[in-house]
């Protein structure tokens, strides 16, 4: 089970590797929420998301002899280029099994951060069975996107950094909005601040239509996804919460919330104008909850992680044009 | 005269006010330019831009009895705005003198910093009277842009903050690239990294038919630009260096690079895409000339400086059409 312990040390073999994120804030983004607002910037963290932290802590606490023989993973974003770049630093292969329709520039980039990306055909091959095929052919490691302690402790070391950052910043209370697809990050950021800044509690956001968790925390268990097409934040899109990370979340967060696909553009075009920072939709999700639904917020303060950058130049672009 | 003890002395009246802005990489921006490239992202700084460094410092070094009357300064840009804010922060009331064609957002901004704009007409009035006028009236304190040596001082801190975070990357030796205008914040970085990394050069950057630094380190004395307008990197069109500044890079910079408006653009991009920044074109004039004129260069590393972020909606979309 993932535990303050394990992302205490994720942080210690994460020290020199992954990127202490700023935290960010700007006069007129209090303006519109009404309160004060802090800026986690993921988006900034190496390949662009938070996905590196829980891939080098992965890749990182393997045997060495194990980890040797390399590490494989199933993803067509962010999770593919944190292991990838993970991998490459530990000097061990990395097979990423993407579909064959990703978009060209991210099976690119995987590419080009070491790893050996293996396409399948969604329609006719059968995902896992390639993935068990090569795992044991070559006695890969398979590193899972948040279902898995390790990872869900390299997400937790933002919050360890949230907790001393906000500290700084004479924050003494505050609701701490996370981005949510399967969980890792908003559970390990849940686990980190129980133990550092108590008085901190954690709040999974979501696009409307994929509010999984929102709504297993409502009803107290797992609750999937209708369907996983015809949202613009594919970065955390996953058809239920984790059965490591629900019960985190429901023991630690306090209710989900949701937000429209024009609301997380709009927190884009925010984050543009006012923080100089490039936030994918999915990413923003929690910036766009704190500007635009702060009456469901109880403290004063709020602390907004943006998870991510990985957008195309047409999205970020329309975000602009609609919002900028 | 600015000296490193007056840089050493404004880092400490900047902590906690200014943001210690962090140094990024990415592998992708190595492939580009074939050597190791940090960026030191200032576009990430309070306002927008560096200039709430020197706005700080020089705000904060006034007698209290005479900082209480206010300060006065000419912008219509980075500048206005760090000033703004550095005075509403201190308490005290400060006036802009903005052209009455600036563009709206700039004038919004400056006023919702908390400043008094005054507007005038560049065809009819005459700004320095009016500043003048006002000055005296009110017994304001003018903040200049960049000849005067606590901007200079406070510009300087980030060289103090380049010189300890490359030393934490292992960066022994490097070309450190600023985007040059007047050249407050060159000549700030060339004095900080004089004394805290005497194996670092500073190179300043201008766009193409902008070059007076450029061209004003090559004859070594003060060189005029033919004319002000028809550059889209606005924020760093200066007529000629600065009396203060121009012996200090004389004395310290290595020579000048110039990139054209295209190469800007494409940094911005690029900046997007790897970096997930927001730099407007002046400030990116440093990263296109590590990207696309490292043949310029002598170090194996460089350390680029992206000044500052704030470009409009439809600038910043036009360089993602071209190159993103």
């Amino acid at each position: 089970m993932a535990s303050i312990e394990m992302i205490v040390a994720a942080r210690a073999r994460l020290r020199g590797h992954a990127r202490r994120t700023p935290l960010l804030s700007s006069p007129f983004l209090n303006d519109i929420a009404g309160r004060r607002i802090f800026v986690k910037a993921e988006c900034l963290q190496h390949t662009g998301s938070f996905k590196f932290r829980g891939g080098w802590a992965a890749v990182s606490s393997l045997d060495p002899a194990v980890r040797a023989r390399g590490v494989i993973a199933f993803s067509s974003g962010n999770h593919a280029q944190g292991v990838a770049l993970a991998a490459k630093l530990h000097g061990v292969p990395s097979v990423i099994i993407m579909p064959s329709d990703a978009p060209k520039l991210k099976i690119a980039n995987t590419r080009a951060l070491g790893a050996e990306v293996v396409l399948f055909d969604r329609a006719t091959q059968d995902r896992d069975a390639l993935g068990a095929e090569l795992s044991a052919e070559r006695k890969l490691t398979l590193i899972k996107p948040f279902d898995e302690p390790q990872v869900i402790a390299g997400q937790g070391t933002t919050g360890l950094e949230i907790a001393e950052q906000a500290e700084e910043e004479g924050v003494r209370a505050a609701e701490v909005l996370v981005p949510c697809g399967g969980g890792g990050l908003s559970s390990g950021i849940a686990l980190a601040l129980e133990a550092s800044a108590p008085t901190f509690r954690v709040r999974p956001c979501e696009p409307y239509g994929f509010d999984d968790t929102a709504r297993s925390l409502a009803s107290g268990q797992i609750e999937r996804n209708a369907t996983l097409t015809g949202s613009i934040c594919d970065a955390i899109i996953t058809p239920q919460p984790g059965n490591i990370t629900f019960p985190i979340l429901r023991r630690l967060s306090g209710a989900g919330i949701v937000v429209s696909d024009d609301e997380a553009l709009r927190a884009m075009a925010v984050a543009f104008t006012r923080l100089k920072i490039v936030v994918e939709p999915g990413g923003a999700v929690a910036l766009a909850a704190a500007l635009f639904h702060g009456e469901q917020l109880d403290e004063e303060d709020a602390i907004v992680v943006t998870s991510g950058g990985n957008v195309d130049a047409d999205v970020f672009a329309k975000a602009l044009a609609l919002h900028g």
